[in-house]
C-alpha cells in the first residue's frame, strides 16, 4: 500500500474527487511530519505551514481563485478556451482544507550553507517540503490539489504572512473518492505526457529535434 | 524496503559514503522514471536531464565548486569557520555521476494552465522531480547529494545548456557504504533540526515568540 513507487504512480492533482470529509488527525500529522522531513539547504528548514478550514476564508480564496481563471481563461482563442472550460482547477472548498505553504529565507541564521551562489535554493527547500507533504498524503489515500491560479499578495494577506514570507503554495488536502489513474489535464484533452527519453542526455545538453 | 514514511525518514544529503561503484541501469531508470513522474504545472514537465560521467567536466565542476567553497568560507566569522572546516560539501568525483537538472520554460506550449499568475510555479515542477529522483534513489540503495556551490552560467556552459534552461541543481548520485542517521550538517555541529510545532499555524500565521 506504501510502497514508494506505488505512491509515486497514484500521486494525483486532485480537484473533483474531495469527499469533505474531515481528516483523521493521526494521518494529518503523518503528512505534516513528513513534509518537515523534507532536505532543506544548509538544513534552514525555511517553510511555514498554514492550516485553513475556516468556511469564510476558503471562500475568500476561492472567489479570488475564480477571477483568475477569468484571467487565465481570456488569454486563449477559441479552442482552447473551450478545452480549458471543461477543466476545474481547485476544490478549495469541498476539501474543506486549505494547507497554505510559505518560504521564510530570514530560516537557518545569517550564513545559509549552500545559498550564498543561488538565492532561489531556500525556495527549493519548501518545494522538496511539499514533494514530500503530497507522497504522504496519496499514501494516506487524501487528495492534494496544488492551486496556483492566484496573486501572492492576495494570499500574503489572507492568512497573515509577514512581508519577508512568500506564499508558495495552496494546497487543497482532503479525503478523496479515487484518485484517477489519468492526470485530469490529459483525459480532459489539454495535453499529454511527454516520454522520459525526451528530457534524458548524455554528457551534454542535446537539443530536441 | 520501500514502505514511503521509512524512505523518508532514511533519505539525506550524501556526500562522504559515496564508494565509486557503478549504478545497476535497471535501477538508474527507476529512478529517472521517478522523477518524469513528477507533478508539473499545466503538465508542461519542464525539466531535463543531463547524467554526466565524464571525468574531465566532473573534475572541471569539483574545481569550480571547490573555488566557491572559498567564497563562502571566508565571509565566515572564526567559529563558523571552524565548523565549516570540517563540512564536505560534495561528492561530486567520488560518486562518479553527475545529474544535472535544468528548467526549460519554453516547455508546455505558448499557455501554461496554472502560471499565468506566478512564474516560478514551472521552476517549483522541477523540483517536485527533483525530490521523487532523491526518494526513489533512497529506495535504491544510493546516495544523493546535491550540490550547490556554483555559479549557474558555469555550469549552464559546462552542460551546454541553451541560454533559456536554467541548471536548478548538480545531483552526485552513486552507491554509498551506508546513510548516516544524522544528517551532516548536524553531526559537524552546524545546525540542528526544529520541531514541526515550530512551523506550524491555525487559520493564521502566528509568529514565533
Amino acid at each position: 500500500m506504501n510502497d514508494l513507487y506505488d505512491v509515486i504512480n497514484r500521486r494525483r492533482d486532485t480537484r473533483r474527487e474531495f469527499t469533505g470529509q474531515p481528516i483523521p488527525p493521526a494521518s494529518l500529522q503523518r503528512v505534516l511530519a513528513a513534509a518537515h522531513c523534507a532536505p532543506s539547504v544548509g538544513m534552514s528548514q525555511p517553510w511555514d505551514f498554514v492550516l485553513v478550514r475556516s468556511p469564510q476564508t476558503l471562500e475568500s480564496f476561492r472567489s479570488h481563485v475564480a477571477g483568475e481563471r477569468e484571467v487565465f481563461a481570456a488569454s486563449l482563442d477559441g479552442e482552447r478556451g473551450e478545452t480549458f472550460d471543461t477543466i476545474k482547477v481547485e476544490g478549495i472548498v469541498e476539501s474543506g482544507l486549505g494547507i497554505v505553504v510559505g518560504y521564510d529565507p530570514s530560516r537557518g541564521g545569517p550564513d545559509v550553507l549552500g545559498r550564498h551562489a543561488i538565492a532561489d535554493t531556500g525556495l527549493y527547500s519548501v518545494v522538496c517540503a511539499i514533494q514530500n507533504l503530497w507522497l504522504a498524503s496519496t499514501a494516506e489515500g487524501l487528495g492534494v490539489g496544488w492551486v496556483s491560479f492566484y496573486r501572492e499578495e492576495f494570499l500574503r494577506d489572507l492568512v497573515g504572512f509577514p512581508a519577508h514570507v512568500r506564499p508558495v503554495a495552496w494546497l487543497c488536502v482532503g479525503p478523496v473518492s479515487a484518485l484517477p489513474d489519468v492526470p485530469d489535464l490529459e483525459r480532459f484533452g489539454w495535453r499529454h505526457r511527454s516520454p522520459l527519453a525526451e528530457v534524458l542526455h548524455e554528457e551534454r545538453y542535446a537539443p530536441r529535434v
